[in-house]
């Protein structure tokens, strides 16, 4: 196995892993009311499961688009890539808070769900723009057009996140529906990202 | 790695991970009774344990049988593989509510388990008939038959777990042995599916 | 990727997060003793951790010496492997068993852990004899005397089991101790199996 | 698949899901304190999640690292890595640890943590002097330079984590300070074991 074979084997463990480790989260409350009603009322669980869980399966499937583009890592790399599976490996922290506290202190748990993606976009870029500058990692086999459409694709993910954070000071509900909104953009985009793929 | 590699690689991991992790909700209830009458009075615990590991054991020896038609993929099939994987790690949460319930609310423990079961077998039907419309992503060396074979094998996924799912309506314990055969079935069964194996 | 490296990929990530998941059980106890009095106290905790993830580690090193000597599965081998991997995964539950009960009701713990020993060796002698008989999947290269010598050396595994877990109606200790001698034994062995490796 | 790529992925499965595993330690208290308040105060816990993930992120680098210079392993080799992984997979219980006694009993908490430091340093000097030793697994296209270099880095690891645990009992904030301030060394150091990367 090359290094980049590893990493993104590595890689995937962790997203993988993130991914699956959601679903610990998903908890019935202890209280008198029936089954069926809590299995209802649990419906914020449910939503900020299948939310992480696309978010985590759509920065999956964009980490392999970037590592098209890529035939080589040095140390650099690989550091910044430790520190992004960082963020990824915290989502289900503040995916279980969001859940719990949906029906109590929303705000501050939306707030907090958006500071992570917020990281989570910066650590990203900082991996791309690190592999992409002057071309530094970028395979000589590269299409130009596809790497500067992967560049133009990435640099809104912190401003669009920082927006719907911020948003939770407002409402917690509009910020849960600009989250899911989000993650369904990029399920649906056409982007330079998603056609390479 | 080729993209189809990757795919297989994180969704193995998924059903690895999910599978693993349904012991976590094996747990001794707090009560005053012995240990030996404990274990053997977690038995729906082991059940449930038991039918769902191999549910997404067969899942997983499935949904490699698919791809050995695939040769390619494209970003729509990596979404629904996504929402695909989404209801597979959602499982380990129905299997803990009815080893838990099936002393209690089993009717609704069971009903809540099978449509789990129905949204599984719709995504992976939607998985497969996406790559089968028209050969879209099916491999030019894929026998025909064995395409339509795996087809045929799986339109009454749906409908069986369904009725399963309706059956809890009546009696939790006629749901649960609906599950219980239906894995030993797939487990059985020398299907089309099961030959390309 | 062949159907025996898909298998593969399958079967390490059980293994892997089967023992890696073993450390979850590992839990200070609520009481009021000091931290440092709580930590030595745990050691039965530290002691089933390790003996179950040597196990672990060792089918999986035993798991791939089976693998050295095929070329080929088939359905019924598959289901055979996931019926394995089933107990293999259910190994967190009674070492947390153990661990918690052992200053408690030892003995039905230790006999308890070592029925899942037994069942694994069980299954596990399912796998390589299923393999074995007739040479129905083994190589073509495969040297008939390491055949034969891992059929010598898997089929003391269940024997040896039963008694240590039937030790376990005498003393807990006593079958503490034959599990930790057979996970050593293993590991020190310069068995067939071994040599292969 | 031969010997060495199959240790590989079995490791990496530890290394991820060890990795990934930390997150499940990171909890909110129950008290009565504002979500906001609870959620700043759990800084001790997100920096004994960060400092454990890095800790674990370089000892996977570095893991490659050493399998670059190895083209072949036995089973002596295994069972050492083996106890290796098995330290590897130990580490989310003192990080909990730590994290949960950082306001409580914090000398106890970061001795413990620091004891296991130096476990890992030790099992992982083992697996390298084992291979090194006599170039007994080293490949015949690895250079010595890079080997002694390797073999320069690694050996200060034992003492530098047991000057770290032994400051624990001065100050558990001077101990604490030191493991992130080795886990930063080790992602900026410009080693020999880096520059191999």
């Amino acid at each position: 196995m090359n290094q980049t074979a590893r990493l993104l084997t590595f890689s995937d463990g962790v997203f993988a892993i993130a991914a699956t480790l959601l679903i610990l989260d998903v908890q019935l409350p202890e209280n008198d009311q029936s089954l069926a009603h809590q299995l209802v009322h649990l419906w914020p669980s449910y939503g900020a499961y299948a939310i992480s869980f696309v978010v985590i399966g759509i920065m999956w499937i964009n980490h392999h688009a970037i590592f098209e583009q890529i035939n080589r890592v040095n140390r650099t790399f690989l550091v910044i890539n430790i520190f992004f599976l960082l963020v990824i490996a915290f989502i289900p922290f503040p995916t279980r808070v969001l859940a719990e506290q949906l029906h109590g202190d929303a705000r501050t748990a939306a707030f907090f769900y958006g500071l992570t993606m917020v990281l989570m976009a910066a650590t990203y870029n900082a991996l791309w723009f690190y592999a992409a500058h002057d071309n530094r990692l970028i395979a000589p086999y590269a299409d130009p057009r596809v790497v500067s459409g992967i560049s133009r694709s990435f640099r809104p993910g912190i401003p669009i996140y920082a927006v719907a954070t911020l948003s939770a000071l407002l409402s917690a509900w509009l910020a849960v529906a600009l989250f899911a909104a989000i993650a369904l953009f990029y399920v649906l985009e056409s982007s330079l990202v998603g056609r390479t793929v």
